[in-house]
């Protein structure tokens, strides 16, 4: 299918891209947030594998929900109808199922990093070729995000970030870099070039776009704003029947009765089923962004300023905060 | 101690200052690389001490071995002598040991935070109150210090950030921030006003620069250059006598034997004794700054485009990248 692909004439990728997605959208019939997020970067998924001569040219994903018109474009819309199901594709990327998927990523913010230690890889090799991380502005939250470009941005390598900015991941995107719209001055700051596109969702003015960026040499970003089709909405969970219901009933309780608490999460309420209690307390259910070691170490300072915290972040995600939890609130004895 | 500060008049803040340096300074006679870190802020200590009424108004310092001018201001000189042995302080602010360690910290780049969640208590509280941390170009680094810049920057509130740049943590700072001296269009994309102060070592300057920048309302940033004075070298390590010997001895071996292993630390490879190694082969030993989190990812990107890495991290810290060393190494099988 990519074969197919860079067979094509510009003129007709607006017709492939449409048949792919209508494809994706058939096969794919939960999850759909993920869909959605995935479906924001179709134009930008094929533009790339056409400009791109991948897997030898890299493409690194952060967070591969973004990844299932990839997937498909890969070689594997046949296996798309077992996504998530045992035995069936990973609702993520991962490196096992196929080369041309480089590297995995579950959590957010990752994507960049990789994309410095190819370019280190690179420099003792010798070996030149593209190399491409997407991120979006959600995952651009996420302070490892910031570690890379600012490390990244000091080696002087050829390397592209795209910054995918579909005014929102799952939950809406916080914080200052979103709400100014700031990220050119942001990664100038950093020692990136930055490239901005209007229409992220054109994907002939995409590939225009990546010609002329991928032709530029050092440290480059296209920031580019993209539509995230409004599909079915999640089901909604049957009031007492899943965790996440109780959850967040108990919690309604806790804050009822404790007008003084005040409760952060790093962009996992409405997964949570938190959306009717931020409704219900605007001031007290602070959504951080994707962040979770500033999350908690923020708490401990609500708890040290004479407050009261509560932190919610899924199991999985707690990893990511892990130092915080011993170094700012249990060393330091506050009760988050 | 400070009831005498805070009658004096400006002209004689300077003697003050240097005989509070002096007697620091015979009071404390290991840890010279923590003790240059706190003479550097010495003035920057008395000035805001003479500013703000703390322990009412907040202050929070950013890796606590700026803090031993602190200590001997806030009530503890006498104590200085017994720093770092079974019963005496701590070497790092406590909040056991002291009203005015309002927030303990050992590790970097978490003091923003905690300036956040100190925004978000008054909030719900309605108290007024002065909020300051105090943070080094090398923690800065540290993507948690982005995370809470990025959100107390969309939160509206009174809160300072003093950037103090001395032009190296302990080891030399690394990144663009840094390279570029970008600081201002880096804040200023997050939502922060930003102030520069060249004289960082002037207590008169400062105390005019802090009264100007806590005036203002709204997320303010302080960005002042401060001279690390050189002390007597710390003692060098006896060959054969210490872990870190043995361990530089070791990579040593193995990085002649290995010519395409890249050796990455974050901001570790003084500290650790690996300067030779890293004078021997200076484009294979990279420091990525203080950033455990993107240094194992982009290890993990050097073994996924077919290079070799090997990660150099103090135990105490590992905890930090522990979400990358499941997500980004194991996960994805790269033996890192």
């Amino acid at each position: 299918m990519i074969a197919d692909l860079r067979a094509l004439e510009p003129p007709q990728l607006e017709s492939f891209t449409n048949s792919l997605v209508e494809q994706v959208v058939a096969a794919v019939t939960d999850k759909i947030p993920h869909l959605e997020s995935s479906l924001a970067v179709a134009e930008l998924t094929v533009a790339l594998h056409y400009v791109l001569n991948t897997p030898e040219d890299v493409l690194v994903w952060d967070v591969g929900h973004q990844g299932y018109i990839h997937k498909a474009l890969t070689g594997r819309m046949e296996e798309l109808v077992n996504m998530r199901k045992p035995g069936g594709l990973s609702g993520f990327l991962k490196r096992d199922e196929s080369p041309y998927d480089f590297f995995g990523a579950g959590h957010a913010s990752t994507s960049i990093s990789a994309l410095a230690g190819v370019c280190l890889a690179d420099q003792v090799s010798g070996k030149s070729r593209q190399r491409v991380a997407v991120i979006g502005d959600g995952s651009l939250t996420g302070g490892q995000s910031f570690e890379a470009l600012n490390h990244l941005g000091s080696l002087g390598a050829d390397a592209l970030v795209i910054i995918n900015d579909n005014e929102g991941s799952i939950d809406a995107t916080i914080g200052a870099l979103h709400h100014q719209q700031s990220y050119g001055t942001y990664v100038q700051s950093l020692g990136w070039q930055y490239t901005f596109l209007e229409q992220g969702n054109d994907v002939r003015a995409l590939v225009e776009a990546l010609q002329h960026v991928l032709a530029q040499p050092g440290p480059q970003t296209l920031h580019i704003k993209t539509k995230r089709p409004d599909l079915s909405p999640p089901k909604s969970y049957k009031p007492g029947t899943t965790f996440q219901w109780w959850a967040a009933e108990t919690m309604g309780v806790v804050l009822e009765k404790n007008l003084d608490i005040q409760l952060l999460s790093p962009a996992m309420f409405a997964g949570s089923g938190f959306g009717p209690l931020r409704e219900l307390y605007p001031n007290r259910l602070i959504d951080t962004g994707i962040n979770e070691a500033h999350t908690v170490s923020a708490a401990a300072g609500i708890v040290a300023a004479g407050g009261k915290a509560w932190v919610h972040i899924y199991s999985t995600f707690l990893q990511r905060a892990f130092d915080q939890l011993i170094h700012d609130v249990a060393l330091q004895h506050l009760p988050v």
